[in-house]
């Protein structure tokens, strides 16, 4: 509904657990900000694999009739943000197919940025294609290998893909975990009893009680099975590219994610920000959720006021049948409130995490005028962005990125702003300490750590054609 | 899902607009916070009323075709809480009626503490009841009226009755706004246009851009009619019994309620909270969303930092397949996660509004502590809660309340608190300004404005009998 | 879908069963035909009664879980038809009210014809009422009676009211039949070890394998209560006026109705109409479901071949998506497909059991002729129908029915059929035997044997009017 | 419900018609007797392909947004039975693949024997199968052929399959249809305007008021393309072997099948019956719908009258809550109810065109003896039924089948019929005229036209293990 980049989906794996489906699906509904339109679980009783997918929330599509017939200790499951409602079902995860080397299921957060090339090398070998999405191409490699073992085959078709991924796969025996060399998405091992999980974010670990391991390790391959554990890191070493953005917006503020406290990070940005962009004003007004954390670090650094001048409407439905006759600031003021009281005569600094086409933004600072404040001093808690992101995200071209495209005073006065200032690429980067150098922040740089082997113009006609 | 009082309803009419019955379905949305069990809609296009009615949330039980069939420009509606799935679409308002003054529809909030007597005397004169609400006893008094013209039989109908009741009702061609003498639930009047709308709160002015001009007035009679609009008092004056909970707790903080905004009065209860509990500590956490405006105050007092140490999951469904396998804490982790990073060595300020009966801050109080939380300190913004309130909120028995059988000790004790402390009486009026003395605090004093003409054990009985 | 008059209802009670819900909603099923749109069962405890109504199908609107919160060995059930889906929820049966007797469900099959007179006087005295069936005035004047029992209170309130009413009711602890004494509609008892059971027709008690009694007599009033059973005749004798349109049409051939098997009345139709209106053809074939009997009788007595020229597709859903570029005989093919084979060349006698407006035989007639056949001679076994009916049967006004307008050569004309005739009222007649004089033809002859307080065109608008 | 073997599909494909997808939609409609269970569409506007399925019947699966949102002027159709709820949305066809060839669709109605082994040669190569159907093979053979045109691609790919095929595929731009050379199942050519049709049933013509051309050859391969129409022939011949239970049970009477009327056919099979099996009796009387066909034949021939002395029930849902109480005869009751009446005391014919396990027409036999009969005499339009079928018809093992096991006296005993008997294998290819020889009758001689590669042991075997 609103105007931000998007994820495009949590994963979830545990293995041996009495009720490993239903702790998946409780692991997908903490995991539920990370996609909304699919949720799949497939389990498996050590002999074969059954597999629930359906279109919506988590806590819609599975009673407990199907949690029941998706029986077994071992389960993974997948939750999916999509931009187009048409693809549907069709590329919903896990996918679950059965190969040279067995059934084997497999959820998938990333994006691989030479599937297209494999795709087309793939056809040309008589593979057929089922779906528009990257994970196919996995299984088609894994398929083909004439590698003796399920972890071997793994291996060798992992290697010939690059770009973002953080997998969980599930055998009739095994959960198979493997971050990419990059470790651009998150991927968390945590343990409850004798159970061991996989997840996108320690959210999900905290919902069913499990305990935080620590993180997969990017290029490990962390496996489960009938005989334990075993960790093995077959894939050549890479320059570390976690995605800022999931610190920035992404993330639950709850979680850990790449070994910091994601509210703690979005704090400190937020403390940064004050530094870097203070303004003469009366009070501090986050745009909820996702502006509330750095909001706070503003007012601390700040000494301003924090005061909660938008009211979210928890009761958001996914469409709204709007009168003929236009109502003012009617997209946004469906979803948020402001709180008069609070505004009127006011200088606001008004927070938020990012600006992507920035239609939104402009409606909430017109709404916020309406309400009589006096100033609105728009403050984002991360630079300009300015380049569409090829490693899991949902981002539109880079034509629609109003940053991209414009002057920060076009910007400002587009959005009716009194001020505007971002957050700086360096104030970013000190918000995540000690880990410089090991983020990657492309969407603000438009410096790609791998490069796609096919111009963006072409990667994004693929796209559109793909996504049918 | 938690463990507070509820509200029973929210209304919503407007006169005069071409939309209606859009216009109604977005009042309502705004509303849904007042009753999520049942929505009703009924409109009037100058000759014959139509109704339609649904279980579930306002932006599932509409569609376009609808509302469509809602005709005509003028439209009520009703958001209905309660505890009883059993009592289904049955008690669902609006309700429609044929009599002898022709079509009307009617929607309530309040409770008529007289309604079992008067239902006992039309039973015994031949009238049929097909619900087990209070809002039909009107009905039948309205339609045995004599009176020669709708509002006559109104006002002789409403005359007859005692308790809370804010009214909207529909004729065809008439929008009528009914408010108790004693004003206990809020009601407010604004305009769009050539409209005139009547409401539960302003939040639902703010949603379809209308002005909000004032609050119907204890015991005024509010007629939108084909000749304009006309304000009449015919019931004898009352003492002013403002529902002060409605500040507490049940309004939106971005609405203005009794003339005050709620925001602003919820805040005040956490400074005053603040000066009156003050305890050494680390950091002020609100209990999402219902604490943050009085946590913030609290915050603000105390000098200690805010922050959002409990995570709410906006994806919350009605309904959560648990696993026969218990998880610690789940009833409330399933709708609120702690932020270990904010509260590990911290002493906890916990900010709430209310207890009822003690179980979900007891698994609050205990979660936080297994986060790391050193202390936890329960502030809660209003007084001990002992009494149930027959005036439209949908409270427990007096048994079932804590504060009602309970010492402040012991409470604390089976809360696992550190400290616990609630708002004073005093300091609670205080924040309300001026209107000393026009609220109603029985819940908190057992003090009740309207003596009920039976005993409450025999209330609550016949509550129950009624509610099969 | 089809040109036919309805049934408006049909009705199933029963008594001291430990399973009377599921057994009602078995009854109901078998009932099914004699309405579509909306379903309820209503059940008692022996204290509490419950209610549940649904729109659509008895299989469709109840699960187990809905059957078992119908609990008590006392249930009544109905199926109702409507013209009108607006109508919805709103005027679904059974009814349930609490008043001066206590709680009382009811199940109307019929009409009153003073029902709008009953209803104004008792709007002028102050009753309310929330739907528009006539049905609802039997309550009012039910709950009005100063009777000092339930069943004298019952016999007042249905002595004020004359149509055509069979009638069964629930109270806490009895179900209770009721049938007007001119015997308008079907009504039979039953029984299942300890359990009475009263529903219209016999076919529900072959369903759950019960046996059949008898029928309510006319004018009999049937209690089963807590101290067995007991009957009584409370009412003034009427002339006998049994609906002879539920053996020509309403009624399942395999019910007996009115004493009477009506697959053996319904084949005597056939025998009489070939004996009245011979032709030189080569085969018979029905209009299948309704006209296969009579379809059936004609064979025998002509000596032609009986063929079933049409095949019904079993899978007709509410509503088809039709293509813009029209398809001949859509409306009809949908439904019915020709034989060729059996058609082609051949000379058709085309058996109907009645035509209303005659929109549908045209399209029938057209189709046949398309698929081959040389001549089709329709044949209808009943004569030609020129009257509404007040006594529960839908049907058009009088301008709307072909035969009341149009001679019976104008009629074959339009019907494009190369001869045309109807069953003569005589041989109607002679095939219920013995009972010449005891059935309603009013619909054949327009002579209604109880006039209507109001004349015809009064009567129509007022259902207009009520059925908004 | 019944105690049947079943078609296990139909298929319908239109090439050049404004509406392809709403002609596909009635074309199912027509066809839903061969499936029940899901059925899909998938649509070509020239360029891309779209799919949608589901579960259920055509006429709920299917809105006006979704045949909408299949454009173009091209599309194909499939209705599926399967067993196994579990099996689901992922083996409902069409298939939609892309590959080396393009994107193309598939629809097929039949069984390939030699599927296990090209599935595990394909998956040894390292395809991946996501489905448990054996018509993946096919596409995986396509895909993998280096043929340079689509055409020869599918002849290289089908060329290797053995076993009951007929298909339809489609292409951006063409319509192809394929059967094999044995001509299993039947599949026949239309047309409408500009359009072509293929469809396995007339009946689908008809519907939609298409003409019928002619039956696909066996082995001939029909191209609807943007050239216009082509057939060729690269299929090696084989003996005809047409599926003689679609004449005996599965094809609507209304169709032609294999070039002949099946209600003429079946009506024959009826006489020769009478002539193989006379008895004395008094009433011939069909297991509807099915044996209705048959038991005119039987009447026209025996002399003795034909009657419906079951009447089926037509608002027959999946399900029913049937009560604790166990009801006599409750699963056929459900659906049919006897005439007693027509029934009681009578010799009566009981006529049905097939016997699987026999536990249907037990309880057939004895509800019609408690309604009354004085004897019943089995009569079955076909010979026992003794082997199961590979061809495309979902049947029981052989040990389930009960004439397989068990003498003509012993399953008469178990039926409690006075007499049974069947029509002999010469009685039923008479009845088939001029194409003796052209007919497979394995499942009444076990001798199959194409051995299976692998036992049938094996076979069943493999069908469980696909069939999660």
């Amino acid at each position: 509904m609103f105007d931000k980049f998007h994820d495009e989906c949590g994963i979830f794996g545990i293995h041996n657990h009495p009720e490993a489906s239903n702790m998946t699906y409780l692991g997908l509904y903490a995991l539920q900000h990370r996609g909304q339109e699919s949720v799949g679980i497939a389990s498996s009783d050590g002999a074969r694999l059954q597999l629930t997918r359906a279109m919506g929330y988590v806590a819609d599509a599975f009673d407990e009739d199907k949690l029941k017939a998706l029986a077994g200790p071992f389960a993974i499951g997948h939750v999916r943000y999509s931009t187009s409602g048409d693809s549907g079902l069709k590329n919903a995860q896990p996918f679950l197919i059965d190969c040279a080397h067995g059934e084997i299921a497999i959820c998938h957060n990333g994006n691989l940025v030479n599937a297209q090339e494999l795709r087309e090398g793939l056809v040309a070998r008589g593979s057929i294609f089922q779906t528009t999405s990257d994970t196919e191409v996995l299984l088609h490699l894994y398929a083909r290998s004439k590698a003796a073992t399920v972890e071997d085959a793994l291996v060798e078709a992992v290697s010939q893909v690059r770009g973002a991924f953080s997998l969980i796969l599930l055998t009739k025996d095994s959960v198979i975990t493997v971050r990419d060399p990059h470790g651009f998405r998150p991927l968390v091992i945590g343990r409850l009893g004798d159970a061991w999980i996989a997840c996108s974010e320690t959210c999900a670990l905290d919902l069913i009680g499990a305990s935080y391991e620590r993180d997969v390790e990017p290029g490990e391959m962390f496996i489960a099975g009938p005989n334990g554990t075993r960790s093995i890191k077959p894939f050549p070493p890479a320059p570390l590219s976690h995605c800022i953005f999931e610190h920035v917006y992404f993330a639950r503020p709850d979680s850990q994610v790449f070994g910091e406290s994601v509210n703690e990070v979005r704090t400190e940005l937020g403390r940064v920000l004050a530094r870097e962009t203070a303004i003469e004003a009366d009070t501090v007004v986050p745009v909820p959720d996702s502006g509330v954390c750095a909001a706070l670090g503003y007012a601390e650094e700040s000494g301003l006021p924090f005061n909660m001048g938008l009211i979210r409407n928890h009761y958001v439905g996914r469409t709204f049948i709007e009168p003929r006759q236009s109502i003012r600031h009617f997209g946004v003021r469906v979803k948020l409130n402001p709180v008069r009281s609070l505004l009127a005569g006011k200088r606001v600094v008004l927070v938020d995490d990012s600006i992507v086409r920035g239609t939104t933004s402009r409606k909430l600072v017109r709404m916020i005028k309406a309400a009589g404040a006096r100033e609105v001093h728009l403050r984002i808690s991360c630079p300009p962005t300015i380049s569409p992101c090829f490693y899991g995200v949902d981002t539109p071209r880079r034509s629609e990125l109003i940053a991209a495209t414009h002057s920060l005073e076009e910007i400002r006065t587009y959005l009716e702003a009194d001020t505007l200032a971002y957050l700086s690429l360096d104030g970013l980067l000190s918000a995540v300490s000690d880990r410089r150098g090991s983020y990657c922040t492309s969407c603000y740089t438009g410096q790609y750590p791998i490069v796609s082997p096919r111009d963006e113009q072409a990667y994004l006609q693929l796209a559109l054609k793909l996504d049918k």
